[in-house]
This record gives C-alpha cells, structure tokens and sequence, in this order.
C-alpha cells in the first residue's frame, strides 16, 4: 500500500476534531471498513434459497472496533438481518454502526420497517452497498435514516452486493426470473450417445451439486421431451432440501398422467406451460390433477419463452434452473432469456456423429459472433469440471 | 503427522549404533530424504524439449545435510544431471549422497557413463527412483555401483519420476512416441461453425500456451484436410523455442507445393506419411522439395496409424503433438493410439447443429462405454480453460 500515513493522519485529525466531518463525504472515510460489508455479504449468502423472493441480506454491528451483533434474513416471512443484528446488540446498539449488505427497508411486509428498529435502537451510523431495487423502499430507507440524523454511506462493495443478489435484482427491475441453464457433457461435447444414452456422464459428486442448486432456486424447466424420454422427479433430494415447483415447457399438453412428476405432485407444484393448440380436454385433465396451467401467446406453434417467463415473474419466481433439453436451451440462448450457464464437463469421450450436441439451430457462421460470456468460475467435483458464466449481452 | 516421535527414536539408534544398518533395508530409513527426490523431479522438468530422446534427468547432492551440488540434464549431447552436480560438488563429494531422478547411466554414448564418474567422485550413497528402461543401462547402473561399495536406494518417488517421463518409457518399452492429441472447442463442443469458421476459438494465451508445448514435443501432426483448408506453418512462434518436425498425414499425397509448409521447409523437417495409393509422381516431387517420405501399410485406403508410429518411434520421435482434424483424432481415439488430451475450452457459444464436433465416426452407444481419463488437470488462459487428462486403457 503507498502512503498509509497520510490515511493515518487523516484519520487522526478527525477524531481530535470531529467538526471537520465534512471530510468523510468527499473521501473514503477511514472509520468505515469494507470488512464488515464483506461479513454482511457472507452472512447474506447463507441465506440462498430460502429468502426468495425476497432478497438474501446480512448485518453486522459495529462499536468502538469490536462486533457487537450480526444476523442475516433467514427464511422467508421471518426477521430481517438488521432485525437479528440489533437484537444481539442489545444495549451495545447505542452509538453503534450498522452495516448492511442491502438499504434497509422502509415498508411494512412480512414484518415492520427496519429503519424504525434502527432509529429506535439508536445507532448513529448505517454503512450499506445499493439502494433496494424494490419500488416499496428504493431509496426511502436511507432518506429516513437520515432525517432521524443517522450519518449513512451507500456504494460500499456494490458490484459484490449486486452480484449476490442478481435475480432479486433482475426480478424487480423487469419483472423476470433470472435464469440458469444447465448440461452435462463429455469432453468431446456431447450430451447422449448417438443411441441416446446419457445416464449418467458426471459423477455422484456433480449430481449432487445439481441437487442442492434445485434447492436454491424457485423453479425448475425442462421441455416435454425430456419428461417424455426420462421421466423425471426434478425435486431436490438433498436432505432438508427445499424442492423447487417444477416448470414443463409442454406446448400441446402431452404430459402423461401416469408420468412420476404428476405422481409427486404433492411434493411441490407443477406448472405447465402450453399454448392455445394444446387440446382442451387434456389442459382440462392436467388442471383437474392439480397443475397450474400458463398459456402463453403462440410463437411457430410454440411456447412464447418472454410471455412464460413474464408470468413466472408475475408469480414472484426469483430464479429459474432449466435442465434441457436441447431444444429448448437453444431458444433459450438464441432469445437471450440465460443470465447464467453451468456446464458440467465429464472426462470420458463419447464419440459419434450421431451424437447430440447440447446446443442445436442455426448457430452462427463466425467465431466473431459466437455468444460470449464472462465471470468464468470452474468448479471440480470428482473428476468433472463444471464450468460457470454469464453471457455478455 | 501422528507418532513422530517413534520416527525420532529410530533415527536416533540408527546414529548411535550405525552397525544396525539393516534396519535400512525393512524400512524408509530416516537418512533418505523424499524432498531431495523433489527437488531433483523439478530441476529434471527443466530439460524438457531440450533433451529428447533422452529422458529428463536432475541431480541433488548432499552432505551433512545440506545441498553441497546440483545439476540437470539441460540438452541432448550436452553432459548428464550427475556430472553437472559432481563438478559443482568438488571436493564435498567424498562421503555424500546423490539423489538422482533415475538410474545413473552404465553406458559410453554421447558422453562417458555417470557411474564412473559417480564412483570416481568417492560418493558413498546413491538415492534414485527407478530403474533406467533403455535397455543399454537397464539395472546395469545400479549393479555397478553396488560393486563399487555403493550403498544404493531405488523406489523412491517412483510414480513421479514415470510420470515425468512418460514419453521416453513409451518410446524404450513400446518403440511408440507418446502421443498428445489436442483441440480447442466452444462451451457447447464445437471446433468451428456450420461454415467452417474457427479462428481463432481460444485466446491469445491459448495459443500462446500451444506454441510453448509445440517447442517441447519432437513432432507435430495434422491431417492434409486441415492443411489444404488452413495452410498451416505448425512450428513453435515462441521466441528461442524449437520447432518440432511437421508430420503430415496424406494418404494420396496432396499436399501443395506453394503451401507454407513446404515454403517454410528450411525451418524444420516436414515428414510426409502416404500409402501405397499415392501417385509415383507426386510423391518424387514431394521428395525431390526436401519432405521426408514415410510410406505406410495400408489400411482401407488410408495411412496405417499403428505402422506409422512405429516408425516414427524408429526415428526416436519420443513425443508428438496431434493438432487435428476430427478425422485423424477420431481415428487416434479408437484405435487407443492417445496417450493424453489437452482439451482447450473457450467461454463462448458457437451453437448449429452443422457445427463439427471435436470427434466424429460411430461413437460408442452407451456411457459406460465411453472412453475415460484421469490424472485430469485444469489450467486457465485469460478466459479458456484447459482440461488434460490420460486415458484409461
């Protein structure tokens, strides 16, 4: 680090004389430390998959250097972080500095305004990263704070604070899931033998990541074809695993009564997404089992991917994980609907000319125009690799 | 580490009552130190590309202990890891320990056999891995040196020491060069678009890496489809490194007499393998440019790729570089000619379902008889990934 004495020097000149305090809104100020954004953000992480649609949120307590209370938003309809936060602080609250990994809320919901808690437990200072998205509080929880004479700093850490809470973000800002695809392939990239075989390419390890994922998301899709070839359960078996509702892209209502997914439909909710060719007695027979049922606009024939997945939004999905196939990846990926990719890549070889590619269609005619993605992480379970990236739109 | 003491207490006797020297021959006796074989492995690795056919070879000597000389293998014809570590010992190698990342050679070739001068230099104690498989030295070193009162140790970082040298063991034991087969796909598993395009799919670091791999094998290789479509030079553009020889596989012997290959022929050796079908007449011209012409048995019309290598191995080829195309990898896959794959990954889709996949012919019909690899590594280059791995015949 180069010259920590001159942060050194401010930083005394400020506590021997604290009316110069309008030195903290034109520099980093030396009393706020990111470590503690950061502590809220990896508290806020532990609560994936079970907050949505709410936002996953972290707090930490800060006074006199020491934490004094923390706590994250655990479940949904339960206390938010800052709630927790203050009720470990207790009497140390007074005078304290909270930081939280997203603006406090200014709304009554599932509970009461966290802002009043903050005001009433008298903490002087809120450090946090972004305003809530949400068009309830957005902004309105900082204004409070500040109108009770508490001093707040936004902007701490606010790539990281946006990262962690992408689909909450993309779910208020235009009302859609943020969407994951999936596929497993072999080094030589293929997702089924030219026979069509396919189980199983990873390992144990790979497929039991696959497992707690559906245990983070809302949702999860496939296409018709799979259910018809696999029939799948598509829940979470993972232990203590929240199984997501189960979405099937099933344009003319061929989801077969005696399938395990309407076996299980007690397990968690089935949605079918068809279009106005689906026969109306099957949709009829597909309600009556218990099915919701989103008929969408008519794209060639097909499901309308913006029209579904506007209306999965509109039911406060937060994010979605589609499993294949390959048909639908590939609109998915052409209509740009993926926020997402995880590709999990076995080491064996498949081999065959007959054998099916993960993505199909057109595809484009240069490298130059390939799809592209960033934030590449990789992954190892077992011998396979998994692949993670966002598409750079 | 649990009972360390126990290993203490041995090490202790062996000192006080060193006439209990047998108790070195039922155990890993606590004088033999692993890390010495280590650090001979890493200086060893540092002729690679330089040495070939030799095997790469390092040298630590010491005494007392502590490091008194070291040395490795640096490049063919040039002198051994034991002499290089000998003449930095001088004097200090009365009495001390060689540890030596295989078998001293027993043999005169380019130069005088290391165990005379191991002997001459009054070392009382060599320490290595495993036994040399070129069949000149083969357990000829050891035998020499346990005459001359030697107190030798074999097995120590055994599997390391092979998997260092894999290439030159292949080469001694089956006559074959070590065979690394190479190709750079999308996330999706295509190695171009449905209209051929596939520059460049990887990075600049990629390829950067590729060429530093092309300066360490003997031999680089590629079909005559991916030369009369891509007019490829195949040597090393990394300044200082070596360029390998350019086989080409061309059963009919097409390749261009204006292609860049033969332009470039000056540079490094051009190997042309061909059959019996090719014209008389092209295969004169292509003599008569300076290629070498390597005419194989024929199978089903094309080059015979078992006979090929065997030749190639005649040549002392320890290591080659297969950079394409699907056909010849494909082929190079089925008939288990492969000895590793460096799969290059690039965060991109290219998607169509006439994109060419990495390899084509029938493909096995079910997963459990797909093709597998271990020992599998991960590297990443700017955004690509890298798997290699070794397959399991």
């Amino acid at each position: 680090m180069q010259f920590p004495m001159v942060r050194g020097e401010i930083w005394v000149i400020t506590i021997i004389l604290p009316e110069y305090q309008f030195f903290s809104n034109v520099m980093i100020t030396p009393d706020i430390d990111e470590k503690y954004i950061a502590l809220a953000l990896e508290l806020a992480e532990k609560g994936r998959g079970k907050v949505e649609p709410n936002p996953m949120v972290g707090a930490v307590l800060v006074k006199n250097g020491e934490i004094v209370g923390k706590g994250y938003h655990q479940v949904f309809g339960g206390p938010h972080a800052e709630v927790h936060a203050i009720n470990e602080g207790g009497i140390n609250c007074k005078g304290a500095t909270l930081y939280v990994s997203m603006e406090p809320c200014a709304h009554y919901g599932k509970t009461a305004p966290c802002v009043n808690a903050i005001i009433d437990a008298g903490i002087t200072k809120v450090v946090t990263t972004v305003i809530d998205p949400n068009p309830i509080t957005s902004g309105r929880g900082m204004q409070k704070l500040k109108d009770a004479g508490i001093e707040v700093h936004l902007g701490v850490m606010e790539s990281q604070a946006k990262r962690l809470n992408a689909p909450f973000f993309k779910l208020m800002q235009k009302g859609l899931p943020y969407v994951i695809v999936k596929w497993a392939m072999s080094l030589d990239g293929k997702i089924a033998t030219h026979t069509g075989d396919s189980r199983w390419i990873t390992s144990e390890e790979s497929r039991a990541y696959v497992h707690k994922i559906r245990g983070q998301v809302d949702g999860i899709l496939v296409g018709i074809n799979t259910v018809l070839r696999d029939d799948p359960l598509l829940t979470c078996r993972l232990e203590g695993g929240r199984s997501p509702k189960r979405i099937i892209i099933d344009s003319n209502a061929l989801l077969p009564i005696d399938s395990r997914l309407l076996n299980t439909i007690n397990e968690s909710e089935i949605i079918v997404a068809l279009n106005k060719g689906a026969q109306q007695e099957r949709v009829a027979k597909l309600e009556q089992l218990g099915c919701k049922i989103i008929q969408t606009k008519d794209t060639n024939g097909f499901v309308d991917l913006h029209d579904l997945f506007h209306r999965l939004g509109g039911m406060k999905l937060t994010n979605i994980l589609v499993e294949g196939g390959s048909r639908i990846i590939t609109s998915m990926i052409e209509e740009r609907h993926v926020d997402k990719v995880m590709v999990f890549i076995a080491p064996i070889i498949i081999g065959g000319e007959g054998a099916k590619s993960p993505i199909l269609g057109k595809g484009v005619g240069k490298i130059s125009a390939a799809a592209k993605f960033h934030e590449i992480s990789v992954k190892r379970f077992s011998h396979d690799i998994v692949i993670e990236g966002i598409p750079k739109y």
